[in-house]
């Protein structure tokens, strides 16, 4: 079958309006489909209201003990609900899903080495039978990233790297598209400018905007990420904002979409 | 088919032992089964250490919008996942659920009367095709105690209640049995003495104990729910203490079972 996996964070998740604004736009999209979402924001601010400061090291969250509990509340809790209990009033049969329900997501938790992540999952499996039972059932998985061990734990596990997981798993079997949206029309050639949009990319294009360091930090676990899925069989894959997302699924230009093949773009 | 419904409270979940110890009873029952949770102990404290006073009238939650924030997380999310990663580490195949995800239950947010119970859902539709595709997977439900209205607003209902509607709405198909845990060993003749349990009781012991005001306050909803269940085609009513519960579903005699047919006890 046909799927869409779309991932939302922080940007969208944070803001009621645009929040609203996702899900009807979501809520329009054809055909079979998963919502991946995080939540760091909410997350580090609630857990700060609790006296607990957030800690990352490139990108990534630290997560303690208590960061484990407030990120489980917030992510699997609170937003997830939220965002099912919406979708449901837009009569779209979601329901909201970690890696534990169903055993959907098995990790492991990753090893220490120069840094202790903590309660922090390496994703290991994905149950691909519970998502085809329940798309076939015209359900809606949304799904918090958090996955869990099978021995007990649960492991905070970075949204984009879920997502990405779930649509390569799929990928054996079925045609899947990969829609990250974040708080940029794409990759851009100028960071602070919206119309600066790279609309196609490839591995050439990719490596010459790394070594002119138009892409740095932030955005290369991301893409680096996005080209994984890709050439692990994930059919399209594609970068921008949440609002643009029914236009990119219509095929139309709105966002940064990956390229396997390697050609001259210069 | 024959399903076992079981509830659980916050004596249970509480306490970090005692839920590990039942989470090993309830894994070895045999068969289908659903198991309930609500949590409210553990809400009030977390909702006391943001500054939340919980409210009650009759055991019954009043819910601002800021307890429906905190019971979300706390229900939802640190209690219901942590639930489904120890079955699941238990070779269960759990899977948490609300009232919103695939619109298990459709509730209505309760009619200002004399009091405003605030956001506080009253059961008007239980989704038994979906509790019927999951047991058929083998897959546990593991339901936390929020509902949905079906337009967008997540609902506070009790637990008992959950337990009891989803069983009655399973039992035009199936037989049911349903077990209530609490923190005593059954209905009790001195509530201070766990070796007075009533060991069978019909509406007309009932009505008697209820006179001589034996049965009093929190356990007259608790009991009147029990009975209600019976009366709406539930094969078997149990009430008793987590520990008993596998000596139970073998029928020996470890609690309070519910009786429908009246006959003379004295």
């Amino acid at each position: 079958m046909k799927i869409s996996i779309v991932k939302i964070g922080g940007n969208v998740i944070d803001d009621p309006e645009k929040l609203e604004e996702f899900l009807s736009l979501f809520s329009r999209l054809e055909g079979k489909k998963i919502l991946v979402h995080g939540g760091g924001v909410m997350a580090s601010k609630f857990g700060e209201s609790l006296g607990i400061k957030p800690q990352m090291v490139d990108g990534r969250r630290i997560t303690d003990k208590e960061t484990l509990e407030v990120v489980t509340m917030v992510y699997a809790g609170l937003i997830n609900k939220n965002i099912v209990a919406k979708l449901q009033a837009r009569e779209q049969d979601a329901m909201g899903l970690t890696g534990a329900d169903g055993n959907l997501i098995r990790s492991e938790k990753r090893p220490v080495k120069d840094i202790d992540y903590g309660f922090v999952g390496d994703v290991k499996e994905v149950n691909t039978n519970l998502i085809e039972l329940l798309l076939a059932e015209n359900i809606v998985p949304v799904v918090a990233a958090i996955t869990h061990d099978q021995r007990g734990l649960l492991l905070n596990t970075n949204a984009d790297t879920i997502a990405s997981e779930i649509a390569t798993s799929l990928a054996q079997k079925h045609t899947v598209n990969l829609y990250f949206c974040f708080n940029k029309a794409g990759v851009l050639i100028d960071e602070n400018n919206d119309s600066s949009v790279v609309p196609l990319i490839n591995e050439d294009v990719y490596d010459e905007l790394k070594r002119e360091k138009v892409i740095h930090s932030g955005m290369i676990p991301k893409l680096d990420n996005a080209f994984n899925a890709l050439y692990k069989g994930v059919n399209n894959v594609w970068l921008g904002k949440a609002e643009n997302l029914v236009l990119a699924a219509k095929g139309k230009s709105a966002g940064t979409s990956f390229e396997k093949h390697r050609y001259d773009l210069y």
